[in-house]
């Protein structure tokens, strides 16, 4: 899997590094189990400090996509409380929905962009790209 | 309006500024042309530093809620570019759906969680909160 991270983006790295890897479980590109590269490793292919994938990758185990075993080292594990999941991405969606909102986005447009994301999330499923 | 921030969460402060004041609008309590408090007023009232409420205003400026003014000071002032309001809003629901997915949320699911926030954004409208 590739990790692109735009250095001129609002956005800090490690949550870009962090939604990168969740869209990567998201099209299965990364399954349960998978294991993902050393700290060290990803620092130095992406050039960024150790720091920020440090930072990136307490916020998956945190959210509950990864695992860290001190020995085998950080694999994707995928804490499946829908209970909780649906609360958080209640509150994730309330902020995007918020601006759209404000900018006159209907809840008729809203609801195709929900189905035209999980379209391309399924087509990448199927591809397993 | 009141501004809430909670000192314990991941979300930078700026950046819960930036939504409170997002929600804001999007629930009617702010309305365009209304006058946001001074940077220094803002800091002081909620305890925060001016730097990190100046970050808020100039992120509420680039994403086209704010207007900042050298003599009146920053005001509402939404920019209503529909099809740039639904290509960030498709972005920002990307990762919110991607997060869900990976925790088996369904497409249904995903529509129900819509319309019940669509619901409750139109009652605080209605009721002017």
């Amino acid at each position: 899997m590739i990790i692109e991270i735009d250095f001129n983006s609002d956005e800090a790295i490690y949550v870009q590094l962090t939604n990168q890897i969740i869209m990567g479980i998201a099209t299965s590109r990364l399954r349960e189990g998978d294991p993902l590269p050393s700290v060290r490793q990803l620092a130095d292919t992406v050039g960024i400090n150790m720091h920020t994938v440090n930072k990136a990758y307490s916020l998956l185990r945190q959210e509950g996509f990864v695992s860290i075993d001190r020995r085998k080292g950080a694999f994707i594990s995928i804490d499946v409380d829908k209970i909780k999941a649906l609360e958080e991405m209640k509150e994730n969606l309330k902020v995007a929905l918020a601006k759209g909102c404000c900018k006159n986005v209907t809840r008729e447009e809203a609801h195709e962009l929900i189905d035209e994301i999980f379209d391309e999330y399924s087509v990448d499923r199927q591809e397993g790209i």
